[in-house]
């Protein structure tokens, strides 16, 4: 150990190998990091796209089934609108990305919707901001992950019936990996993401190429489309479908909180990566909705709208068939981690602005936010079984959370412009902690993004409405109780912060008198013990006893009388055999009476044992009477170990 | 409060209204009963049969039938085996009978087979004795509550499929009841228990009068017997169906742990009362046996032999049959009542023995062995679940446990009349706590009893070897197990003892000096409260605090500066980011250079919230510090309380 005076007070530095010992959790999540070992590096435009695109790009995977599912309650005529509907979302899309591209200038150090819409908004709205961020990830995971085994399922169709509990210990997986911290670059993300896009531009630009050429066929046995009554195409089912597609959208915004983690300059780097990434993913999703159209795809939970074309473009489920189902199996997986690493951030920011338990904030062995990791995998897994692990199911939940941050952001950064048109010229103004500066463009860009949050907006109520009773609704309740339950949070934690401050205080009133009681079960080496830290501690030492048993007390009197060295002995009747309540009542009468300086200890012996099994042979009174008395204001609890 | 001086201690006694407060406990179980309400009340012979042979009788219930299972493999024509196995079986009922006779009247303060091998075998034979007991106990529970269901089934075949669930319900409701207390005595027993009586004999009487007068039938519309393939009968069936019916004698033994709740001369009342329950069982047992056979009745998990008899004696399914149904399933749980009557009094004797955690020797506020009770309603409801309520799948664990304690029970009387024909004539000698008397009749005593242990030691291994791979393996790994737990628990409390003994005691030595260590998280008033007291003990004060966020120490250092009134700070670096373990070794460096009068003492500020949730928003430390401490030799643990 090494010691080394520093301002007034010691420090010391611990021996190097003094880490955490349980050994089961070390192999599975790997050596704890030291704190001084976050990393920190930058990554450039190509390696830039591969981080951040999986969660949009994975999109792709399932946004054109959703807009099918909605069409097939009207018949396989409806699916000519597939490729206008998803022509509406890529315009949307376009909308979006520019309105964030706008952001991404302006939050050079990361701009969330939480942290645009506090410093632009207000507290309100950017807590309903984190409310939707936090679901949406939930949901990011959930959805991902049951897409990416239903990808699987339709090439292995026998793995079906198992897909839930595949899903499920897929999360867990993805949990550990980040448990035990992944670096946020390079080749690990680059391969899969660049391998998908590349077998997906494949498959689309072959589709396209032979169904100009003539030679696409039709899906070879299609999925069957069971359908009782046939609906007609009504202007609603056309928007309901447009809001499962609009789950395309999803992860759009994700460069926007990573900008940091771009090379300089970093705002332009992040802004073309993100429109680079709007136009694969534009490019993809409308590819996939032309195509599935002309050749008769059926949306099916038991094998996909992707599944299908892959196999009618390669004519059969050969090896480049494999290659596009593995290819978006693994990228769904990676969009899912995305989630992972922006959950346990955003709670971490929460709690550290005091609206979450600040357990959020601690870093766990590994340097990452272990807590949120944990949390989000649970929740999650818990949707996943409570929805069968099917992406229909879930989408109804997804979106609206997303437009909703999208909205927030975007009118928080309309905001922002409006406000740096009234700065003078050259000039700057801080309001909320956030600097605004003077920006000449300020109008036109307040009308991008103004334009972008009306969009937004117009879409979420459209989601609202057309999917209120699929599920939308819950969220619909949920956001407003998280947002509650942020402020039931912060509450709490103001009043302990007030309750705890030093400001008017004045030093505690000396202590001048000690009574102390030691509560004993049985005269032995244990309570003598006690009795002897008693007495070191005060003159005034009464010793109570419980009596449950008349028979122990006699013994207890008995013996007292021989080792109890002349200290006086209450014995506490109890009737009823209770023991923590007479205690209680005993020490009510003595803290009605004491003087101001006087102080009250309550020494419990307290026995340990070898095993955690022996426990179960005592009734943990000592433990009960602790919780009892922490209860109790003015008294202080002595805890006398006696080891055996 | 009313004080008292009473042999050099004084003796409070509480407040009348001091009781339990949780009040919806208070509801479902009763208001508490003072420990001097224990009531002692004796009874008579009629009332004695009602209240202990609930258990015995209500075998009639199944006995039968399941001596028809086994036989059912060979075919119908097997059937007529039925009656002379269980004239064999009532023959073998006889001895046990007249052996049990004999120990009522050698232990009129009870002498159930635990203590009868205590004092005469030795401490394993009785905990043998014990843990066949307790099995045997957890059985009774759950074969009784599924017979009982299985009857009502029989009259309701629509609440077939709900039967595990139903019989679980019963296993609760019967808990509560006994959690409640229940008077062992009146006419709570005697009703139900003479009207199955009256109804059975009615029963049988008429089912005989119509079978010799040539008008009773053959059973209407029996259950199906689904056979594959047919066995031979064969020695070993034989045996195996026998077995099976020697679950007839469970419950024989009751009245010899009960002799004292018989008015005087109690052994003869308690003689008497076993004599007439062997008759009315062995009667009614022959009866059905007899019956079933010639009415054709097929034994069924879908209906019982019972409602087979009773609705072909009274043609049909009318109030007599009913009558019947209702008598047997209520005669059954009464049985189960038995088995929580005995259970938590074993488990109290066994626990005062310390062969079992003694919170089984505590009485809950009704004044009954709670712990005892729920679990054994836990362990019967467990086997209810596993084995679907089906009485011939349990079968096979029951009588192993019970033939084993009759035999350790009868070979214990066989050497205590041994060792009675070994005193002097009118002298007597004490022997393991026991006092034993010269008997003149020892010889002929000992013969009975040796004979029993004989006869019940055979048919244990018959039932061993017959119905070892039906599940009796199970019992006979599991009897070993407990009787292990039972050495394990026993050497545990043995070693405490030893440890808090006040043999060789000299009085710990005066501590002259308090080292004080004071952990802090913080510089707040919770803190500042905990070193206030801190510095009340002692004039070595250090604060401790572990460096995990270096801004957060940052600031605890400046704050010391104005607050930590020249009291010592030393921050503990925690490069893992650890709470416990700098604190733990910054203690081992401190103890390994203590003095041996000085006293190391760590105060621990804790929060306490004023709501339970809200300890969720904190993370525990202080516990979590506690419970390390514990395990530190000479380290005092003080928790000083700070009420937000």
């Amino acid at each position: 150990m090494k010691a080394e005076i520093h301002g007034g007070a010691t420090i010391l530095e611990p021996r190097p190998n003094l880490t955490p010992p349980r050994s089961w959790r070390r192999w599975l999540i790997g050596n704890p990091l030291p704190t001084a070992d976050a990393p920190h590096q930058t990554i450039g435009k190509a390696v830039g796209l591969a981080v951040f695109a999986s969660d949009a790009l994975s999109s792709t995977a399932y946004a054109t089934q959703e807009i099918m599912v909605i069409l097939a309650a009207a018949g396989t005529g409806a699916f000519s609108y597939v490729f206008p509907i998803s022509l509406a979302i890529v315009a949307l899309m376009l909308i979006v990305t520019f309105s964030y591209e706008q952001t991404v200038h302006a939050y050079p150090s990361g701009g969330g919707a939480y942290i645009v819409a506090r410093d632009n908004l207000g507290e309100l709205p950017a807590l309903a901001a984190g409310a939707a961020l936090l679901t949406d990830y939930v949901l990011t995971v959930a959805v991902s992950v049951s897409s990416g085994v239903s990808q699987v399922t339709s090439a292995f169709p026998s793995l079906y019936s198992q897909r839930v509990w595949i899903a499920v210990a897929l999360v867990g997986l993805i949990m550990l990996i980040n448990l035990r911290g992944v670096k946020e670059s390079g080749i690990t993300f680059a391969i899969p993401t660049y391998f998908f896009v590349v077998s997906m531009f494949l498959t689309v630009g072959i589709g396209l190429l032979r169904y100009f050429t003539g030679s696409l066929g039709m899906v070879p046995n299609p999925p069957v489309l069971d359908l009782d009554t046939l609906a007609v195409v009504t202007p609603f089912l056309i928007l309901h479908a447009f809001s499962s597609g609009t789950s395309a959208l999803t992860g759009i915004e994700a460069i926007s909180n990573g900008i940091t983690a771009f090379k300089e300059p970093r705002s332009r780097n992040a802004g073309i990566t993100l429109l680079w990434m709007s136009g694969i993913l534009a490019t993809l999703f409308l590819g996939i909705s032309f195509l599935s159209g002309k050749i008769g795809a059926i949306p099916s939970e038991r094998e996909t709208i992707i599944s299908q074309l892959a196999r009618t473009v390669f004519d059969g489920t050969g090896p480049l068939y494999l290659a596009v189902i593995a290819g978006t199996s693994i990228i769904l997986i990676l969009a899912a981690n995305t989630a992972f690493a922006d959950f346990p951030r955003l709670s971490a920011i929460l709690a550290s602005d005091r609206f979450l338990p600040r357990q959020f904030t601690f870093r766990g062995s590994r340097l990452v936010y272990s807590r949120g990791i944990v949390a989000l995998a649970g929740l999650a897994s818990g949707l996943i079984i409570l929805f069968h692990a099917s992406v229909t199911r879930l989408i109804p939940l997804y979106a609206i959370g997303v437009f909703l941050s999208f909205t927030l952001s975007q009118a928080g950064m309309a905001h922002r412009w409006w406000k740096s048109g009234h700065v003078r010229p050259g000039g700057e103004k801080v309001e909320a902690g956030s600097v605004v500066h003077y920006d000449p463009k300020w109008a036109m860009k307040m009308i991008i993004n103004g334009f972008g949050a009306l969009c937004t907006l117009v879409v979420m109520f459209v989601f609202a409405a057309t999917k209120f009773k699929d599920g939308a609704y819950i969220i619909i309740v949920l956001i407003p109780l998280v947002v509650l339950t942020f402020y039931t949070i912060h509450r709490h934690y103001r009043r302990l912060a007030d309750k705890l401050s030093l400001e008017h205080f004045s030093s505690p009133r000396r202590i001048t008198r000690h009574r102390v009681i030691v509560a004993i079960a049985g005269v032995h080496r244990g309570s003598l013990e006690a009795l002897n830290y008693a007495r070191s501690l005060s003159d005034d030492v009464t010793a109570i006893h419980v009596s449950i048993d008349p028979a122990e007390s006699q013994k207890v009197r008995e013996k007292w009388s021989s080792y109890g060295d002349g200290i006086r002995l209450v014995i506490l009747d109890s009737p009823y055999r209770l023991l923590v309540e007479p205690i209680m009542e005993y020490l009510d009468n003595i803290i009605a009476k004491r003087q101001p300086t006087e102080m009250i200890t309550v020494v419990v012996p307290q026995f340990v044992t070898n095993h955690w099994w022996e426990n179960l042979l005592h009734n943990q009174s000592a433990l009960l009477l602790r919780f009892a008395l922490l209860f109790k204001p003015g008294v202080v609890i002595v805890e006398v170990p006696y080891q055996i």
